[in-house]
């Protein structure tokens, strides 16, 4: 096992930092990029990471550390933050994710103790037995999956642009 | 094309600034992770984008303005910087980056008039007739590439311990 607490924090405080200097005062031409039809142009995976934050990492935990192995996951809808309409500005919803990430970090801080905790298990409603430290790593590696495809989305801009370098660029290799 | 002078410019100022964000104070486990013997953790990314901001980028750029088709662009060692010894710590680099960056980004602005320049062709030392245009996008994805590949190398460090999410993770399936 790898995880380590206070490691996983660093990410997961660091990722809102990360997307405010990255979107913030961004071009349109960057921001509504997309993969084609479907996929999730930065704003909307802003919009994904603000809906788990509200929906899954939490909420998940609390019910393994309150139910144990004796109660499922709350389903956490995927393709919420397409429905839940886009009312928000961009800078607001930036705004909105450092809020809430900050206010989980200090409920993950008070409520799990990792040699207590790390070990319990909980039931997710499609892979049954989790421990929470997976969920916490995923907690992690999601963030970092989101970063990769915004970088991902916006390099796809210029796929054609950059000629005969497409080959040695990486970035454009991971669809 | 979609590459618009202005817009490159935004991406390539961000770049050290998301880094220096991104990396500094984080713990060695994260920046001294690797995806195995012969790939480069985070901090030998940053030093080969200095190397690049040395080496590649505006030495190219000029060649191509100075003597067009007339002389191949000077060659760039894509491995320099491990040969170069890894005598400053990592903030030496963010710092470094961030000047040589900064520096560069003024010489763009000065030398390249995007109606003027923007289809002036170079010779590069293996793909033979490049444009100047497609010089520049290059540079934007580069650091769209790296910046890619650090998330990707942290992310490795988790791969076992987030268990059955590992399929739900794209960044887990990027190697």
């Amino acid at each position: 096992m790898e995880l380590k607490l206070e490691e996983a924090i660093e990410i997961l405080e660091r990722t809102p930092v990360i997307l405010t200097h990255f979107l913030s005062g961004l071009s349109e031409g960057w921001l509504q990029n997309r993969e084609g039809e479907g996929t999730w142009n930065a704003e909307e995976v802003v919009a994904h990471l603000i809906e788990a934050e509200k929906s899954n990492w939490l909420p998940r935990l609390e019910t393994i550390l309150q139910y144990g192995e004796n109660k499922p996951f709350p389903q956490f809808d995927r393709f919420a933050h397409l429905k839940n309409g886009a009312q928000n500005t961009l800078e607001e919803k930036l705004q909105e994710f450092k809020i809430l990430r900050l206010q989980n970090i200090e409920k993950l801080k008070q409520l799990v103790n990792p040699e207590l905790h790390f070990e319990l298990i909980g039931i997710h409603p499609e892979f049954g037995s989790v421990k929470l430290r997976e969920l916490l790593s995923t907690w992690v590696v999601h963030d970092m999956t989101h970063l990769s495809q915004i970088v991902r989305v916006m390099a796809e801009r210029y796929r054609e642009d950059v000629g005969p370098w497409a080959n040695y660029l990486g970035v454009l290799k991971r669809k």
